[in-house]
């Protein structure tokens, strides 16, 4: 079985846990404490040098690492990833927005205000985080307004991985509500089968 | 003719010239002082409302952004996109962590001190940003040990997106010499047909 080294707070760990839930593959889950140092010891880095979680361990033994990576992985020849070359290149696009300019500034603040004590260093950045991501919300807002979904007609890996932190968001401070495109789209997700809270191991 | 919206100086911009170059296909690029301004008027951010270059214009009229996205819609049907899906997969996880771990240090670093005047906030995240830029190459020093590509038996679009800042990583005051598989991988990927410098317009 599929083997998914995990934290349960992480919205990264969260994005696998969440398409692999909607597509009913199921998987071993091993919880690891990131603030205690878990995903620092010899034997992890010998899984992933990155020391990151989410890291999926298939049944062959290879290793895979990156939320993005791993999303695309399983979502190959599903509904999740779209066959036109273009909408295929624009999930991408998103997903890509997500790590760059989303997930450094939301999850990071959300991270910092609700997962561990703030430093006097990150209080001074708090600021200019909380301004990027009212950004990238604004940037989803503008796009998701007359669709239903980041690209195409169907819910894509890009709607996984935006969901994961945006649905928190009030964790690191950011008020939702100004958003309505934005709300709509998380209830809709929230009502999609197979759906999993953030909370479910 | 494709239109890429480009920064000469950019790595981002150089990964899609550095692409379509490799794959001998026609571009347009219009040059915009991203210093400037250029890229936060409102005629750009009609075309791309995250600011940024850089942007490809297809024959149609569509607009497509983030460097790694571009990278991959091009690299469909060629031999830059493997066609096994976990190598596939194994390739985006380099991509994202070319964005996530390697380009916010490695070319913020390099803006800093070869493209502009450091403030006295970034000059106190600049030990930071070279920590955290010696960490993502040694990761790659480390993958790179017996291997000529990042992913598989040849070139793929994730040593395009890795080859783009690294190669460049001393002008944002990294010390390349001791990493030597890195060094012999810029080496191989410089002497690639089709091949251009970065100062290539």
């Amino acid at each position: 079985m599929i083997k998914l080294y995990d934290h349960l707070a992480s919205g990264n760990g969260y994005k696998v846990r969440l398409l692999l839930s909607r597509l009913a593959i199921p998987f071993e889950r091993i919880e690891l404490d990131i603030n205690a140092g878990e995903t620092r010891t010899a034997e992890f880095l010998a899984r992933n040098p990155s020391g990151r979680i989410p890291l999926v361990e298939l049944d062959d033994g290879a290793y895979l690492a990156e939320s993005g990576a791993i999303l695309f992985y399983f979502a190959q020849n599903t509904a999740f990833l779209p066959d036109d070359p273009l909408a295929r290149a624009e999930m991408l696009q998103w997903m890509f927005f997500e790590q760059y300019e989303h997930e450094p500034n939301i999850a990071v603040a959300r991270h910092w205000l609700a997962h561990g004590a703030i430093s006097t260093e990150q209080q001074q950045q708090l600021a200019d985080k909380q301004a990027r991501g009212v950004a990238a919300l604004t940037r989803m807002e503008g796009h998701l307004g007359g669709r239903q979904w980041f690209v195409g007609g169907h819910c894509s890996i890009a709607d996984i991985a935006l969901y994961a932190y945006t649905h928190v968001a009030a964790e690191g401070g950011f008020e939702l509500a100004p958003f309505r495109h934005v709300n709509a789209w998380l209830e809709r997700m929230a009502g999609e089968p197979g759906h999993i809270p953030i909370t479910q191991a």
